[in-house]
């Protein structure tokens, strides 16, 4: 194991200012059930672009101070055991993903397998009010360490934690069977993995976006039909489960026009605050309308057999820890196709 | 068992006119599989009421030709058997209520167990499309039969087949426990049902209504907390479901901010045509949001076997045949407290 | 339509003789609600058998008085519709499988959509008490009328109709995943469906056969891993779900020891009049048991749909009506690899 | 806080010899995110019994070292904390009871929010592998440290954690409705609450046992139907749940003949080592065999919610600690009605 240093650089948020600007920072003291990881790559989200323009707050997040280093989507090495933890249990020569809601393991939706929607008012999701993974070392408790399979790479393990973990437990919440249809609405990075997912669970997926291109990674991908375009006037009720990655009033229209009678729709995606539903249909059909979050962390565990298994091909683009600004940007205007993750060598 | 004649009364709706017209019409003849019933009860619903004032066309209910014979909620007594039916299984000195939903049996909602959402495009409903309750003789298929029990009065149990049905429906949805906590919006005719059931399940109750007479039976049939107020504001996140029978945006709302963590919203009033929600807090705490319709028939046996046995205790108010009309003015105006039936005698 | 006959050739069955006769009988008139079927193709099973032989006598299967005509796995054509039957609904020039169970429709059992559990003690399966396919034409009600979809043999919709069914059922009262584990212990005719409906779930399966001949085919079917033998001392706790296809105690302990700490048996095979497990480890694993029995109605039509596209291919041997009791002796004699169906042209 | 001596008093069971000795042993040391509990109640169980007379050996429960100190029902008031623990959460002035299964919270089990279940290799049972309750001093995890609401003795406490929380748990298993029926066969400590978490779920209960106290006590519970006789002979089928709290062959033919149709046998008595069933009838009925152990933690806090609301109300005999080998013989002998439990003073 190599020395840890006292000192890193880290990427430092200041509110009002869209750059994030790279700063000298300690290298965090460990606690009790904590290791240290050295992070190898870090993924951008666009939830951090709302945060960079001031459009969410962090604080409105977490009700304890949040830590100005950004990076929710993590994967690195541990290159130090805190106090009472096994290093036998989690070895060095090993990479590992974070479960980056950091749930505190005691309260009721944790104790009952759900520690995505963890109660506690202290905890602090890595990233978004905890120190993320922008930053070359962060602290992380045992209980949010993933082991990554061999053969996956630490940008495509930074992905599997929420671009991959985010539609799979979305689609665990309805049960799907090699009979269900199902159709998915926005192929983006998270719309083509949740193609992926619920084909690997025997479904006929029907997948739909506006761009072709999207659309072209969804028929690589095995989408039994693609389709650009669904007007909102055409009900087929011909779908057990609809997936709405976008979350637009248009996007949501479609699912309520195209879900079976008895079906559900899944809202994945936050694209507008606000989104309505005549009240009579929905009733009529017994439609069922399923708010979810990102995933638990046992599903964290099972989505790496997925990938491991060749059953989920998460896209990644990857660039460097210097040029993180700049990829933020690409991001903003659309320059990003797929999924961005920052990498970070010694 | 009495003669039948060849004609009898039945109120028949005109489009356009809001009072219904008592006139003579011929009295059923029976397909295979039928009975016919000798109507004494049927229940007045404020769906009815959107029918005369025209805010509702009975012709957007079904594709078939409606019936202008309103009514669905129906008991009586067989009178006659039409062929194929064993008068030992279905006899004539009993009480039945109807299936309102009239289902066809061979649709998959029908075959999956939930008839009460069969897809077959020329059902048509008891009351809303097929010759309903407001007459004198009606015929029934035997699958929508449902033995009262004895002891259980014919307008008990024409309100038992819609507005104890509805709500024991949509509780049977999601899963009480004797440490559910459930809130109930609403405490009209259906809603004062919801308290009972949901108490009959062993939850805890908190009921809500703006009317005072209404929280006083909500007080009365044992609900742990009756509140006149729930400011959308304080979000109490303290419900493990909460059931909107009022369906307009206020309720909803409050349903919306009441509702706990992973919990459920059940919606059955359709007070309002359209309702919205926040999308961010939806998706953080997993909502769900249910649409629900009616019952099933196998529902409606066993509602009565919760009225039998005490635990629901339907509140009626009854009038007579030839003053139908005028029970309707009644509803319109607010001047019944829960549920009106108009029974027929000899 | 060609004229129907009065008269017909049915093979019967007399107690106490293993060798069905074939006999003149009536053609039957049909009751409200059936049509006739010109029966094409009608499938052997094990359990004919045991009824040929004695070991299970028929009327301990009924309470009425049991018709000696057996075959219980039918596809045939409408020659003529019955009083009651719309013939836009149930054309003539389509092929037919007949759902067994032969269910009431108005028992509890009936209305929760599990019609495979019919209560109804007056109720006669198809082939097992209600006059089976062992004839040339058969009444059947529509309710138990399943469409065979286009491209389907009339001996594939025969074997579907039990040997697809049966384990579609199985499969579906757990719930499968893309990364659900399932063992099959029995790869005969419903054993190797059994894999190849895991398969179109997403499952990983490995299948188990002391046969090679059977191992061959789960190969063939994709089967992830194929097993010669499964000690009972190793105990893997590896399964999900356990389907025991065999139902001896050897297989069952099998089942035990390799089912996952909260996983499932389902057991089919009725190989042992009873079995016995360990109550310790049963408890410590909270592993449930769960038996099983032929499918619903509404499955029946599913299976369809998966035999349609492909993702099911069950197997069959054909032979002809005329040589119903060789193939019998052929099938007791171990002779038979998959399933027996007897067509009948006309 | 008192100040805390390094040596305690510690029943102490050496191998072979019935009576525990009373002996003097370090006060543990703490390790991180423990806490020192001074013991104020101990239940004792049946299956300490067995270790006492040699029947089950400690060894075979755990892969680890079995500590000699027994006492699987624990309640306690916190004196120390250590490393990593925050006093504010975990404070003094509070009665804790013990989560008994000791979970590692990492392994699949426990993060599917089923730690009863736990998998890990090296977890051991407080009082069942990891020192228990029958000493002075015990260090608890805080991830097992359920707080006592305030009313309920340490006594009660103690029971709640086992003899309710099983019946609880297994009660769970199974959805109940206030239509449910349910049949407990057994009315001993466990079985008198499972009637109690029965009717508390507002279920129908028939409640069975031989001995006319315990169905005395099932009357005074408000069962509804007590019975002192269920000849194996008549099969009611009227049962959707049957708790075999007994798991004796009788029993449990018991509970295979009374249950319904789709209906669950949930065994929790471990009487006979070996049970066995016939496989038709479970399958024609498609009856549910469920193991279930102990409860998780998060049902442990649930039911001191229903003891804190008087739903349930455990039952107990108390003894002193210095008496507990005498209540070992006394439980031995038949001479306890309930549960009984130890406790201490200062």
């Amino acid at each position: 194991m190599s020395s840890i240093p006292k000192t890193q650089k880290a990427y430092i948020l200041t509110q009002g200012v869209e750059k994030l600007s790279l700063e000298d920072r300690p290298v965090p003291e460990l606690k009790p059930g904590e290791v240290l990881l050295r992070v190898r790559a870090s993924g951008l989200c666009h939830s951090d672009l709302h945060i960079l323009d001031g459009s969410i707050s962090l604080s409105s997040l977490c009700s304890l101070p949040a830590s100005p280093i950004l990076g929710h989507e993590i994967a690195g090495e541990i290159v130090a055991h805190g106090p009472n933890v096994d290093p036998d249990l989690f070895p060095t020569n090993q990479l590992y993903s974070v479960f980056g809601p950091n749930p505190c393991g005691l309260c009721s939706e944790c104790r009952y397998g759900r520690d995505n929607l963890c109660l506690s008012p202290t905890r602090l999701i890595h990233g978004l009010g905890h120190p993320g993974g922008f930053e070359q070392y962060t602290a992380v408790n045992i209980r949010n360490l993933v082991k990554v399979p061999e053969g996956i790479s630490p940008e495509v393990a930074a992905v599997t934690s929420d671009a991959v973990l985010t539609p799979y437990h979305a689609l665990k919440k309805v049960y799907l069977t090699g009979l269900s249809r199902v159709l998915i609405i926005g192929l983006g990075g998270i719309g083509i993995n949740a193609v992926q997912i619920a084909k690997a669970f025997g479904a006929h997926v029907t997948a739909f976006d506006l761009k072709e291109s999207s659309r072209e990674l969804a028929r690589k991908f095995s989408a039994d039909v693609v389709l650009d375009s669904l007007t909102v006037k055409e009900a087929s009720h011909d779908y057990d489960v609809v997936v709405d990655v976008v979350g637009i009033q248009s996007s949501f229209e479609i699912a309520l026009k195209q879900v079976k009678t008895y079906g559900s729709i899944v809202l994945i995606g936050l694209g507008s605050p606000v989104l309505n539903f005549f009240t009579t249909p929905l009733c009529l059909k017994e439609t069922h309308i399923l708010g979810t979050f990102w995933g638990t962390s046992q599903e964290q565990i099972e989505v790496f057999d997925l990938v491991k298994k060749g059953k989920i091909k998460p896209q990644v683009e990857v660039g460097k820890f210097e040029d993180l600004n700049e990829f933020f940007q690409k991001l903003k205007h659309g320059q990003i196709k797929s999924r961005v993750v920052i990498t970070q060598t010694d």
